[in-house]
């Protein structure tokens, strides 16, 4: 169908795929198509008018602008959830809720946080940042002397390597997005690029690495290709315009656009050019679990191009058949997404999805299809594609490279856990109830 | 001087307009330009290892993550200003710090708010909108059937109509720009075309208007041309991915990407098609300012291509001479922003800035350009120009059309105080203190 062909009658919502799957663009054209696909929402000019009876906050004055705004008391469910609401002595996490966001900006109260020692409360006054090792003339910088720098900014996501590690689990556990890819999340950063500020110190040739140190109580490193520091590298000082939330690094982070969320790290206060990966606790444990065969799977940065469904999407439920929008979103640590394919019947029938404009590299991309659910069971999925002509594997795919776990995990930690990119699958049955599936 | 030509030597850094203005790309092809421009942060690998003494946040367990994130302590004073803080019952305007921002998205918390009569508290699950008047169909829509059309998301500035009012003042006035240019700001939002709406009511051939009213306590009412009714009006439902913040409309409000403020009605709850505007009270009155030749100022809806320079700006201090970048937000109502021009010496010699990728339209764009400051007085401007061609016009045109206040403005909405568009001018003296300024 060609894109600008105007859609005057009925045949142009006829599904391009099994179980109701329509075009991108069926909506697009006007011209009645909606008008014979949504009911049950007209009213006559005298109910219309019936609608409008004055309600409590249409009577009296409203609330005070606030100085900081906050979400409305309605929203109030609108949180993170969060894996140790007690902060005792080990990780936190607090999973950003996708199935109750829209677009592809998370706010700021809402990004996805992991912190192993709690948020440090940094004097930022006092901060400094060093960068030494195999440098030519060692620098340190506060946030006065970076706030002079050339700066970018950048719209990308930030993920977990651990994320959607649910899905390893030999049986589809039940949770929702939240609990199952909630470790994912995408602000617009502005910072310093880091190679602006190593062309400051110079670089001795015999620096490959730079190691990453935090100002947390666990002193959390990393190492980085010296390769990606001199790339797009960033040091994060502002996220969606204002200063960095604590639990995202305040006042400085490390930002590698595309890797690893736990190299990118927070309360950034040392970069060491060495010849040699440091091997700490995060690198060498935690972030890089034991094979099939034996090996370890370590120093695998990329995270690498996936989607999933956001509405609908487990814990739902469909308000009866007709005319839905099913959305989600795409991202890729390679760059820009190119194609999104929606299937309605669990992967052999697929339906081209629209993409949001613009597409930015390594950022989420909003994808879009038309949906006329009939009432019949139903297995939703997504598959993505990135501009370098990478795609989702399937998890067949996965689980042969990489395992899974016999039982249900409830340590997402465990292994394995770590970079799953295939497919979710949510299955509608006939009551409209939508339950994480394997398909 | 090529995009891509290597900048190995001194002479690249060689100011291109009066004042220290630097090349745009002066710092983008390394080769030591910066090494040469930046001094002072330099220290040796035993004093590099000194700066590393823990600090008091890194020898204990941070703060706890909470479910909905929020700024540091130390960033308290990052907070709108209010015109009305008692929320006395008049307006209340709470203003954007860009002064302490970065990047194009303006957080949530941190939106300009103008409340006629307080942020209502509205029951989203009690909410209507209804569209009626001059439709084939009358149509209410809840929350929940809204999630059911298609929508779509884009990056857009909003701005008050009165923004910038303070530089119609005949002298200038010392504020700073969340004074000055507080009253604009740029979210990402999603929600749902009007026009997809429109298409399931039909729309009767006499309907010229849209009258838009809202669910506050004063059913504050705008009308809205037809015609941009159905280009790109949306209901916007999410601000940056949330639903929208109580003093942006919650839970729904038109949004007209580039027009005016007040037209964007908040807490939407009625779209009655008319054949003649409704001449309300703000239509009528507040934005219908009278000209010098006594006509008014009517149905003047677009929010024209404008620039400011947030960093510096009035109220900082530059920390002496040297290297800084200077930085701030171009936008217009017409489109894309396509060009940036940036004076250091009050519009006699230019520099041409560079734009943040993607310039999207209708959306902030961030400019920057690379200055050299020698310490002595300079005024900085910008001037912007839009992908139609258009722009900025200087004070003085301005004010030839416009008029200007004798005396100083203290009550922003006074005459004359509407689309102002001109440049700001920040004079820079021999201590490091910026002022406004007119140049």
């Amino acid at each position: 169908m060609a894109a600008n062909r105007p859609l005057h009658d009925l045949q142009h919502v006829e599904p391009v795929a099994a179980n109701g799957l329509l075009h991108r663009r069926a909506f697009l054209a006007g011209g009645g198509a909606l008008a014979a696909a949504f009911t049950g929402y007209r009213l006559s000019e005298t109910a219309a008018a019936q609608q409008l009876a004055d309600e409590p906050w249409s009577r009296k004055a409203g609330l005070r602008v606030e100085e900081y705004g906050m979400p409305s008391a309605y929203e109030k469910h609108v949180v993170r959830t969060l894996s140790n609401p007690q902060a005792q002595p080990r990780t936190q996490h607090g999973r950003t809720p996708h199935h109750l966001l829209h677009g592809t900006i998370t706010p700021n109260g809402l990004h996805f946080v992991i912190s192993h020692s709690g948020n440090p409360d940094v004097d930022p006054s006092r901060h400094r940042l060093v960068i030494h090792g195999l440098v030519r003339r060692p620098l340190v910088f506060t946030l006065d002397t970076l706030a002079r720098y050339p700066m970018v900014s950048r719209v990308a996501f930030l993920e977990c390597g651990g994320n959607s590690g649910l899905l390893f689990s030999s049986d589809p556990l039940q949770a929702n997005i939240q609990a199952i890819h909630g470790l994912v999340s995408c602000s617009e950063w502005t910072g310093v690029l880091l190679s602006t500020l190593l062309e400051e110190t110079g670089i001795d040739p015999q620096a490959k690495w730079v190691v990453a140190e935090g100002a947390d109580s666990l002193a959390l490193h990393r190492s980085v290709p010296i390769s990606k520091a001199l790339d797009d590298a960033m040091i994060a000082l502002y996220q969606n315009g204002e200063r960095l939330m604590p639990g995202n690094g305040y006042p400085m982070r490390l930002f590698l656009p595309g890797w690893e969320g736990n190299m990118n790290v927070k309360y950034l206060r040392r970069l060491k050019l060495t010849d040699q990966p440091s091997l700490g606790f995060y690198e060498a444990r935690t972030y890089a679990p034991i094979l099939p065969g034996g090996k370890a799977y370590q120093f695998y940065f990329l995270q690498e191009v996936k989607s999933f469904i956001t509405h609908p999407s487990p814990g739902m439920r469909m308000g009866g058949p007709g005319f839905y929008e099913i959305s989600g979103v795409a991202y890729s640590g390679n760059g820009r997404i190119a194609k999104v394919m929606v299937s309605a019947d669990g992967g052999r029938t697929w339906a081209q999805a629209a993409l949001q404009e613009p597409a930015l590299p390594k950022a989420f991309t909003r994808f879009r299809l038309p949906w006329r659910w009939d009432g019949q069971p139903v297995v939703l999925q997504s598959r993505a594609w990135d501009e370098g002509g990478n795609a989702q594997p399937t998890r067949a795919e996965i689980i042969a490279r990489r395992g899974q776990t016999a039982k249900p995990v409830t340590n997402p930690m465990a292994f394995p856990s770590q970079h799953y990119n295939g497919p979710s699958s949510w299955a509608v049955d006939a009551s409209g109830e939508v339950r994480n599936a394997y398909a």
